[in-house]
């Protein structure tokens, strides 16, 4: 990927919800809440800035398999390719292998 | 569980309100008020980052039965089950044993 | 009690606001502003967390007689006894003996 | 008093405003802005706590003559008698002897 | 003046704006923009209280000649003549001699 | 000028933007967007003053040609004509000779 | 150019998105979410000034083609050209050569 996210900033790759993928996440259809969706982190910026300047490193990094709010980043598309552009606060929790 | 939540971020299996469990804690019906749920703790981040860069510990950990607020966390399903994800802020308070 | 609140929360136990007990806190009926109630502590947190981590202590202790803000707090049931989780920072003041 | 204010709580007791008192301050009746009102302290906390947890003392004490925005505080009634629990920063001035 | 404005607030009392002083600050009628109005500060506290408790001194003394915002401060009435309570952060500048 | 701005603010005489002026800032009539302005520094105050007490220089001086948005400050009128008092932050560029 | 930016504020010279550019960045006609701009930087200040004064420097540089919310900067014309003028948190990622 040619882009390189400022600060915080995480480019992500959605990943289509499998209804029943045995051991993966699977997100409700009838509730009520907000669902959170699952992609994977394809680049990443160094990390937030503090108020004084210091840069604080990332929680994670490229290729991590991500949960993050529905209506979390912004849509770009590189190649044609549609990914979303969102800060490390977004991300919910990074699923483990 | 197969999550990692980011930073102060729990992951919490809600407990179906007995009525009359003696000992436990009930929920008035009838209360105007906004009503805390209860749950376990099954997962849980490093805890909270300061604007330093510094992580805070966990006051709550995995096992723990919690009381939390009833519009607390982001409902999420994993094989099928549903959890909530929530921040340890939203936590009121520990069941002690 | 077998909760322990989180931080500088508090739970209380409310006192039916008597109309003519000498020498105790009367709630005018007819005031327009909001009217503080009268509790006591049965189960307080070790105290507010500050943005670096440090725990603050608490000002107030188990067995403290306090007045605090009619809308403050969030009703809990424990033993189907109803009581009232809050911060520290509701309390508006102590009654001292 | 038997009432400790926590923190940078005040109770105050409200004076009524005479009309025509000479040297005094009075109120205009017509003003369209916001009017202060006069009390006198009668119980004040250790004074505001920084997020730090270091207690800043009081600029005011038991006894001064102060002003106060209209809306300032909440009432409460002690010995059947109303007072305002407010906090120092409601405070405008203190009247010099 | 008998009040002693408590941390950063001022005791103003207002010049009339006559329409055509030589050399003095004159009130567009028409302006759209909210004016600023002309007074001379007579009390004054002792500064800002910063978060840490550290008084900051006041930029303005008792004296001054000050511009501020039309609609700043609260009206106060002193034997019978009226006044402006305000905050230094009020006052947009000072009228050198 | 004979008014001393306090902290950050400035006084402003604005520029008439000329239509055509060669090498100029020319604001477009048809924008959407909110257009900025053209003006010169005429007074200026120390900087603006930090939480903790510490005056920051200004990054404009007296005679600097500023840009600045169509909504900034507050109108004065000095001897007759107007000016526009604003702050530091208002200003979005300067033009170098 | 002839504008220094203040702080932490740039100008950017917008590109036209040319909707099949191989190996570029193509917006979507029919996504819901806020679509991203592309730009280039003509101009750029110093870097975000922090609370106590120290200057940051900037994670861009002039020459750095960016990425930028639809809605970000005010629009400014120089020589009868429109760029935009914007801060660095405005920008989502510089594409990388």
């Amino acid at each position: 990927m040619n882009i390189r996210p400022l600060q915080d900033r995480l480019i992500v790759e959605c990943v289509e919800e499998e209804t029943t993928t045995a051991g993966g996440i699977i997100i409700p259809d009838t509730a009520s809440k907000e669902k959170p969706q699952e992609g994977v982190i394809i680049a990443a910026g160094k990390g937030k800035v503090t108020a004084e300047g210091k840069v604080l490193g990332m929680d994670v990094q490229v290729g991590d398999r991500v949960l993050f709010g529905k209506y979390a980043g912004t849509e770009i598309k590189v190649d044609g390719k549609a990914y979303l552009m969102m800060r490390e606060d977004d991300i919910l929790g990074v699923l483990e292998k």
